[in-house]
Parts: C-alpha cells; structure tokens; sequence
C-alpha cells in the first residue's frame, strides 16, 4: 500500500492536498511595528507556566501589521497569488525561559487558512480576521510617500467587530526597526487530548527563527493605537498605557523549521 | 501566577480568546449527501498505514454539503451568529482497522475559522472554502420544496477555483440518509515535528461519534456530481463511476470528545 | 449590427453577462424585523425634499434583518446558489407624499452584487455589509425554537466595523409583523452628473410593490437593538427613544417593476 | 426643511453615509496591461448602437488587473485603508464615435463596493469579483524583481468560478504599457427604467480621462492568458488568437468628472 503524503493535512495520495507545502517557506513584505508599554501584570498573565517575565522592561508589548507574499521552494505558488499573499496583525511580548530572553506572540489573527496552518505549526495562536494596512506609494496622490510626514494607518476585525486601528505618522529614517520582536520566538504548541478531561495531546515549547533575512531601509514615526473589546478576544487588556515608536520596514525571510526546548 | 486559560488557543486569563470554547459543542443544520462509487483504489490511496478498506462496498464515498448552526454549552454564540453559523462540504469514505468498520473524512472545506479549529482538534483535515447550498422553502416561489420534484443544488470553491457542484432532484422521503457517512468516525490528529525530517509530533488515530442525534424526516433523489482539478487539491481524483442516490435531511446532534485508538 | 443585449450592466452579445437578469425577481426568505421609536426629526432629517413625514407616529421606525433566497424566472440560479442566496440589513421610515402615505428604506446593506444591482434599479441605497441572523431550528440544540423563550440575534457590519446588533425574545404568535415596512415603497433612484456641478442625471421619485406575496405564521417579541457609530454612517443617528415590538416571519414575494411618480 | 446630502447614495443629513464621497478620486496603484487580438467580431458585438469599431486593429483586447489605493480630496480614506484599497480586472478595446476613436471598457470586476459605485457612476459596468496579482518584491525571495526573468501572476473569480489567469514574464524596461487602454474613454451610463418594457431612463454616452498623470518606469514581458466559461459571463468569448505583449507599471492619477456626448 502506497502511503500517504502531505506536510501537513489533510495527507493525500500525491501529497498536493495539503493545506501548506512542506518548508523552507520564503516571506517577502512590508512590516508596520508598533510599540508601546502596558502594565507588566498584563504581559505576565499571558505567558504559560515555566516562562517569567523579561528582566528589563516587562511591560513592552509591540503589535505588528504585516502584508505579505509567501512561498514553499517551488515557487509555484508566486504566480497564483491568492495562495502566496495574506496579511496579519499579531502582538508579540518579550518573555524569559532557561535562561534566555525570547520575543512571543500571544495573539495573532491573518486572513488566510494557508497562513493559519503553517501559524499552527509553529505555534503562532492564529485566528482569522480581517487585516488591512496603508501601502506607502511612489507615484501619484493616494498614499503617503517614505518620507516624513507620511502617515500609515491599519486596522483588525475579527468576527464582524473592529478590533484594533493604528497610525504612524513617519519622522524619518531609523537604524532600527523595535526591539519587542528582534529575539528568537519561544512559543508553545498545544493539541487539546480528544478525550475529555484529559491532558494536552501536544504540549510543546518550541523555539525558532528566520534565515537570509533581508530587509529594506527602515521608518519610524509616531504612533497612535486604539483597541477595542470584543466578547471572543482579550486583545483590549493589554492597554496601552506609553507609547514607544511606530516603524515600517519591508522584510524578507525564509522559514526552515525550529527548535524543540520541552 | 495565573494559569493560562482556553481549550485551544490561544490561551489567556481569561479563556475567552481561544478560537473555539471547550466542548460540548450543539450542531443543528440542514444536510445533503450524495453517495457514489468510485474505483476501490482511489479510497484506499487515503487510507493511512494500519487502516484498510471496508470489506463491502470499498469504493463506495459520500460528499456531504452542510450548512450548520453551533455553539459551545453557554449557547452564548447563537444571538451573534457570525460566531454561530457556517457551512462545510467534505468527503466521507469507510475503513476498517481493528476488526471494526468506521467512517473517514478525507477532504474537508469550511468557512469559519471556529469551524477549522474544531476539525483539527476532530482529526478532520478543513481547509477553507466558499460553500453554498440550496434551502428548501415554505413559501414564495425562490426555492424548491420537499417534495418530488424540488432540486436542491450545491458548490464548493476554494482558492478561487471552483471544486465541486451537485444537483439532487428529489423524487420522496426516505427511510435513511446514506450509509457512507453513517459509522463512528475513524481520524487522524497529526502535527509535524517542528524540527525538520522529525517524525511528527502528534500522530494519534481517534474515534468519535456523536449523542442526542436528533433527525428531521429524510428526502431522497437522483444526484449529479461535477469534480473539477485544481493545483491544490486532489479531490478530482475521486471520480464518480456510479451514482448512489442524494439526500437531504435536517440533523441535530452534540459532541463532546472521542477516544484515542492509537 | 446587432444589438446589445442585458437588463442592466455590462450590456452583452448574449445578454448572460448582466449582473441581474431582467424581472421579475422571485424571493423566498426569513424576516426579523425590530420597530421602534426615534425623534421624528431624525426622520424627518432623511426625507427628500417634497417628501413629507407620515402624519402618525412620525418617528417610527423599523430596522429590518432579511435572509433571502431569490432567482430570475429561469429559476436557474437556485441550483447555484451562490447566485440565489444573499442577507440583507435596511431601515425603513414611514413618509408621506401627494397625499399618500409610504414605507421608504432610508439606509440598506447586502453582500452580493446582484442584489445591490437589484436595490439601485429599485430605489433601495445599496452598500456592501456582513449581516448574520439566527436562524430558528426544528432538530437539536443549536438554535432557538420558534416559541416563546426563543431569542433569535442579528448583527450588521460593514468598512470592518460593527454598526447593529440586536436580539428578538420571542413571545409567541402574532397576527401581524409590524406596520413600518408595510406600505407601498417611495424610493428615489439618482444618478450624479458625470459632469462637475451639473444637477443629477437621474432623478425619479418611484414606487413599488410586491406581488404573489406568501407569508407563513408571524411571531413577536421583545427587542433590544444597539446601533454603533462610523465614520462612513449615519445609522447611529436614528438613536432608539421607545422599543415598538420584534417580529419573525417567513415570506416570499415577487418583484415585477414600479412606477414612477415624479 | 434641511436638504439632503451626499454625492451618490444613500443620501443623508450629513452626506457622511453616501457609499462614494463626491470626485476629485485620487489614485496610486500597480497596473499589470496584457494585450491581444481576437476576432474583430467578438470586439463589434460588444459595441452599442451608434458606436464603431477602430479603424485600426480592430481586434485589440486589453486585459488589465490593477491593486489600487485611492481616496477623495479629504484623503482620510488613507488612513483606514479597508475604505480606500481594492484590486480590480477589466477588459478594454477601441471603438470609434463621431469621428474619434477612443478605449472603452466592456468587462470590470472589482472587490470593493465604494469602487463598484464610482465605476457605475463613470459608465464602467463592474461588477465583484474576487482579484489577485503577483506583487513585485525589494527584499526576500518570495516574489518577482522588476527585471527581466521576473513573472507576475493573476487572477479572477466571480460567482465561485475562475474567470481568468494570467501570467507576465518580464524581458526588459519599455517605452510604453500598451496602446489599448490610452484613448480617453468612452462608456455608457444606463439605467433602466422602473416601468417594465419602458425605455432606459437613463442612457447615456460619455467621455472621461484623467488628470495629473504620474507614472513610474514600465516593464514589459511574454504574456500567456486563459479564459474560462461560466453561466454568468460572457468574458470566455473574447478568445486570445495572438497575443501582443504585457506590460507592468506603477500609475497614478487623478479623475475629476467628465462629458457628457450624447
């Protein structure tokens, strides 16, 4: 009997069924980085047992819009391009395990199922939503330029309610593009047991991170950031109480798998 | 410190943030199935290592169209349907593993991402997709009624190709509802290792079946099915050789967990 | 040269490629309907000039919720249902004109195409939203029964942002389903210049009816109804001061064209 | 009385609800063009009465797909881009009236409904459709550069059914993006009138083009292009005999109403 072949699922005879091709999956986008600091009690609550708090600054929490274009290493799917671009909003804290200072997503929404399942797979929390991001532009009047006085908003709805909106309004050049979501990801990976009352099925903490980074100049500027409530998110507790800067960036990245840690 | 709350994920202080609650999760909605025969062959390339074919019928398939109403036991989600409804077209083959006879779903496609989780948590392998069927009515002349001679049509598409359309003419009521579709469910809960060429992380075999299945009176017809290729996909390859018979029929039922096999 | 052909746009060879077909328009549907009270110069505020306010009960008014399933008279669009199947949310105020008193939808949200094709011929001022409403079930759990204690929910988004949601606590039967949205339509059908500053192209006052209209047995409740402010929106501003009465009720109807009164 | 406001529709007291703000409409996007001949004919049946076809290269197609962002003169659009982002597919050729020759629009799909106002407004008869296009890319690897060897996909759905896909492979800088889409355009306004078998109430011949045209540097490149079948569209009919060429290119502009001719 002939076995079954897919990375992910469903696997299937020719493997071309499954939801996402196996890695290295490549990453081309434009990134908006917005940090800001809540109460640290906020960022604490978020993180599972066995992972403290960062030492330095364990309220600062960056949420991120990103548009992108992805790929598996055939490339195939860059010329059908409803399966290489989504867009995602996430939030991500710094947090501490073993001795090492990591960055994590706690919440993390994108607007395709392709992206879902490869978030799944690398512990990234993903749900669906509905993401949207100002595009700088270079020709014409309807968009802002790189340049000071260019403003980039973007907004998040998840089940038919707004969610987040933010703005940055761009000051000019940065060396940096924040520190909140510069570190290794340390992330967890659960299946809840098919049997009732029973522990996790999966239950991991996984490190990882990026190769052949590439990225363009980077912006900074100033930020704005209202969130929302919502009876299905928590995404309002994690209230901004300073803001620290805004940044745009486009990155390029590819994915190859990560670190098992417990 | 607090532990992280949330059946699934992502976990919180809450719990509230988790893509889908804890179960029971209620099901109410409507139900069409087309039975088919294909070759034996084509089902048993689905069946994974240790899983064989049924000994009758073994090319025999369903595809289901449903169009479902559910919530959690709060019922919360029913006065904000959005959270609530959504519609779902997949493809149920029968196995054999262990001496006993069980149902498979091989391909599913849904159109919430509540609905998605819920499938990865089952074993069933959802992506999503754009699923319509047609609603019998009670009055006005926009919808066929229960009868001989009402047609109930229904389409699948994902990735914007269009994967599947049916038609069932209903020529009566019916003692049952298929016979594909009509066993405990035998699924797969896989997750790849995170590390690249591991063996994968989870790979449980489960079963499950649901309680308080309460149905509404079943209606049969003729049934016409078109499978279409798609780069993405290989439910073309399930190629109908002899139609079974359709039906239709409203379905109520709660589930709350399975059992591990393996 | 032959001639174009279609009922509206684009005009084809054929006549296929029109975004709706020409009438009549068959629907069959589920309708909650939520009637209450504002300030009547909110009403007021919204009728056109040489239109009037009803002279009873100026300020009611009723926020309809509508679930429909509608063809041609081909009837060919019920087996491709993505063609027949849309959900729409409208306000309607009751208005007074040439000594006759109307029921005219001052605000409308769909989400397909053909039937906001369908509201411009007819007067109805068409945007595209995200509307869900609860549908009453027979079998299981999952949804309310159509008797007293059953609460049937509603909600309206649109630009991403949450603008209603509402909820019906259903009573019991009822002998009618409301008087709001009861009368024959006034409606405006405007077309701006294509030149700058130049008075509208088109400018029709209009009115209509249904005709075969079947509706099955009506239920009442009690209403709650929350409207939410945009940027892009109005809505907000017909703030409820009184809760009239919700009602349920399926109906089916046929369209077949107006007529033009100014 | 207060009159009502709003460029288009709904009309309201504030003019805020209106689905489209009046024009100047600003716009900054990527323009993918694909040109090629097909039967003279096919272009013929799709011109009106008292509408010509080209003298010259009668049988010119040209298929675009543009992303665009675009805003009104108060630019606040930008910054919550769910109102000022939508990608669209149109199909141009030349014809010829009162002794000019001019491009004219017979096929549009957009994904917005402010976007499908403003066409319907300026005579193009859009309608949705679900857009995609290969995004060129500055940094990673996850998308084409703007140089020869660099392809760019795209895409076209409506109604659940792929329209269109397209491919451009880049071979070098060009001078131009085509010669079909660059005539003023020439497109008619109907409405059809609410009186059933009465003539249109509104038909109209016009002519627009745009102002403060600012273009970036234009690609060109080998195109392949497929069409496909659906009930709902004659698009499949306009078969490729010979292609001509593609051409990518960064466009904005700015449109400020037209003429009416006839």
């Amino acid at each position: 009997m002939a076995e079954l072949k897919g990375f992910f699922l469903p696997r299937s005879p020719e493997g071309k069924a499954s939801i996402v091709p196996e890695p290295p999956w490549h990453y081309s986008g434009d990134v908006l980085t917005i940090e800001y600091r809540t109460d640290p009690a906020n960022v604490a609550a978020l993180l599972p047992a066995g992972v403290e708090p960062a030492e330095e600054d364990p309220g600062a929490v960056a949420i991120v819009w990103a548009d992108w274009q992805s790929c598996s290493d055939t490339f195939e799917e860059l010329v059908d391009p409803v399966r290489s671009q989504y867009k995602e909003c996430f939030v991500v804290v710094r947090c501490r395990h073993d001795g090492e200072t990591y960055s994590r997503c706690v919440y993390i929404w994108v607007d395709k199922d392709f992206a879902l399942a490869r978030g799944w797979f690398q512990g990234y929390p993903k749900k669906l939503g509905s993401i949207w991001i100002t595009r700088p532009v270079a020709v014409g009047r309807a968009g802002p330029r790189l340049e000071a006085g260019g403003v980039i908003g973007a907004t998040l709805q998840a089940n038919d309610r707004r969610l987040a909106e933010a703005t940055v309004a761009l000051t000019g050049p940065s060396e940096t593009a924040g520190f909140v979501n510069a570190l290794p990801m340390l992330h967890s990976r659960w299946m809840p047991a098919i049997e009732k009352g029973a522990a996790d099925s999966l239950s991991e903490l996984v490190t990882m991170g990026s190769r052949d980074v590439d990225v363009g100049p980077a912006y900074t500027g100033t930020p704005q950031l209202r969130l929302f409530p919502s009876p299905a998110e928590e995404l309002a507790a994690l209230e901004p109480l300073e803001m620290i800067a805004g940044y745009w960036r486009q990155v390029g990245a590819t994915f190859d798998g990560g670190t098992r840690l417990a």
